[in-house]
């Protein structure tokens, strides 16, 4: 039976070893993880193909199968995204904001771990080492909830782990996994504040609605994304064309992905005509509004339904929305976003400014794609989440996410005056 | 009726009108509200009176009716602190990070108000000002719940805050005040989750625990101070002693105060006596270790019991434990202390560190009292809350902690490849 009080406890205990690790033997740690990691990739592989066939037999979607799989270039990626967190600076001892005070007392910041992380997550094996190897840099445990779909390649990945903690001489607790599908214990994980400092949910809205009513640990939401991307008037429309291919094609199943297209309705209809036309030769499914289903006939069989602008697709599907003007996309955007990612495509400087004044989303891009809403393309090395909240981290959390600070004031027998 | 989805709707559209102003804009108008306290003192001071009248009568501990009451001199050191305010940074607008990434964007963070603050407080006038003064420099709005006890100078202190509001072209709602005494309305607002981006509970662990259960609202706990100071054997001892009296005697009834004594056990029996007797001169009642009694038989008497070691006194007891190291002092603050602040006295350097370095809490002085863990002493113009959580912000939270920030990336027509 799956104690986890005594989760807690060995983590708690873990994340006081991990937090007096140097640099270079956390670095040591992650190259040890790398390289288990390769010895271990047939048995990895060969977990994921059990996990693969049984979650086919049990009829996942399409988008949950591509998140599950993992192949020898995917595990091949994710070992090689150790190496760029190893060339990351380490995040702890950074000491900041050094002042002498008006009362006498040097006072400074210094970055310390958060202590232990649990994360709960869909069937994403790449997560589990992501996560891990982040944790541990950051000199912190955490404890791992994965997907049951996944549950025998993340043993894999784990006990590859755990032979990299055990060579190197650190408790194996540093890093522990919930494998026990019994659903009570993510409710037993959620309130074990004694000895858990932060908790991240990775997974649809009923998870992170969850975590929020049941939690007494803080949690970070994050990673619902119902992007959008606004085309303006003054935008090279080719150009645009191929960025809106990119936001909605090139991975439609994870969270940056283009759910919503807002075109501004000065656009002529042949050009949009065009556009649409060429999403759908990229099997891109429209869901368009009414005034572009008047305007274009051809899909009058293609409406949106007023729910459809609140969907993060996670498939091939696409809403299409005629709007007025900048404020008009602003405006839906404010509604109908997750707060996750949000484009624009214009030339024009007011324009782009307005929009990048006025949306408040994680992440705001002038003439790109929303697909880069990413740990890695950001420069973090590899991420734990995407956080849509406002508090502690926003957008791809990378180290610095998964530290905290105190402060150290020297005094001199300084009584306060 | 008090209708708590108005009230919240109202808030983040004043939130919106907030995130908008200028630096000078937002600088002018505490400066009518500094105005408009000194205007209206006489009523807020009259508002006071009333307030600890009824108090009293209700036999409100000496702590309570020490916070809640407001004097002329009080009061004008709250409406002075609004000028140290003014005089900070606009925190808002920042730009910091920016990098050009490999994939070609142009990518930065820019810092933006939180949106919509939840404060829960108890009856401390003070906290009024400071937080509506804190929240509209860093431009969000916040609905507040002062204590029941503090119902007419809370009133009185938002009559003034509001002239200058409205003087000042701010919608009303930017500060609102939940003056309804129905505890319901508590557990309604730690769920508004569709307009409140953060909750602030300021009180025992009761409220803490209460927001953590029910909230579905990021929440910020602390200033609740079990606080330690190590006196080393190798110290200055009569210095020590008058950083002793001050971190217990001076403000007895505030979170900073010091509650746990530790002593090493090598230090003599005529120093530790001639100690503990000028802090009995100074009022202070003592509770103390079965060691210390052993040594000072006159201390029979006042044995600590098991749970006193886990108190918050907010009055002038101080437990006193015999401590064998440095290692043993880290040992109990870290089994007892609530995170907020810890001291350690001693001119040894080696000593130092190792306390620095183990001791996790929020602030950690060496040769300081524990007192000075405040918004103002810390340079931060005043203070919101001091977090002892390790999420978001530490210690007293300052304007910093009232942001957030989006990520913005500029491209050219970019995808991501």
């Amino acid at each position: 039976m799956t104690d986890l009080l005594t989760i807690g406890r060995n983590a708690k205990q873990a994340s006081q070893q991990l937090s007096q690790l140097s640099s270079s033997q956390k670095n040591t740690l992650l190259q040890a993880i790398a390289q288990q990691l390769k010895q271990h990739q047939d048995s990895i592989l060969a977990a994921n193909e059990q996990d693969m066939k049984a979650a086919k037999s049990q009829g996942l979607t399409h988008a949950m199968l591509d998140r599950l799989l993992l192949n020898h270039e995917r595990l091949q990626g994710i070992i090689n995204d150790i190496d760029n967190v190893i060339a990351l600076a380490d995040p702890i001892g950074n000491e900041t904001e050094n002042r002498l005070l008006a009362n006498g007392l040097e006072l400074k910041k210094r970055s310390i771990p958060l202590g232990v992380l649990g994360v709960i997550y869909e069937a994403r094996p790449n997560v589990t080492v992501d996560i891990s190897v982040l944790a541990l840099k950051a000199g912190n445990a955490a404890i791992l909830r994965g997907g049951r779909e996944t549950r025998l390649t993340n043993l894999a990945l784990l006990h590859a782990i755990e032979c990299a903690l055990t060579e190197q001489g650190v408790a194996k607790a540093a890093i522990q996994l919930i494998s026990d599908p019994n659903r009570a214990l993510v409710g037993e994980l959620l309130r074990l504040d004694q000895y858990v400092d932060m908790i991240i949910p990775r997974g649809g809205p009923k998870l992170q609605q969850l975590c929020l009513e049941q939690a007494t640990i803080p949690v970070i939401t994050g990673g619902i994304g119902i992007c959008h991307l606004y085309l303006d008037k003054h935008a090279d429309f080719d150009k645009s064309l191929a960025v809106i291919v990119n936001a909605k094609v090139q991975r439609p199943t994870v969270c940056n992905a283009l759910d919503t297209l807002l075109i501004h309705s000065d656009i002529d209809t042949n050009t949009m005509a065009s556009m649409l036309a060429e999403l759908e030769r990229q099997q891109v499914q429209l869901k368009v509004c009414e005034r572009v289903a008047q305007r274009l006939p051809a899909y009058a069989q293609h409406k949106a339904t007023a729910v459809d602008f609140d969907q993060e697709w996670l498939s091939l599907v696409l809403g299409v929305k005629l709007v007025d003007d900048v404020d008009a996309a602003i405006e839906h955007i404010s509604q109908h976003s997750s707060g996750h990612s949000e484009a624009i495509l214009s030339d024009d400087n007011d324009t782009i400014n307005r929009f990048v004044d006025s949306v408040q989303s994680a992440a705001v891009y002038v003439n790109a794609s929303t697909r880069f809403t990413d740990g890695a393309e950001f420069g973090l090395g590899a991420e734990v989440a995407v956080s849509t909240q406002k508090l502690h981290a926003r957008g791809p959390m990378g180290l610095e996410a998964l530290t905290s600070y105190k402060w150290i004031a020297n005094g001199n027998y300084t009584p306060r005056s």
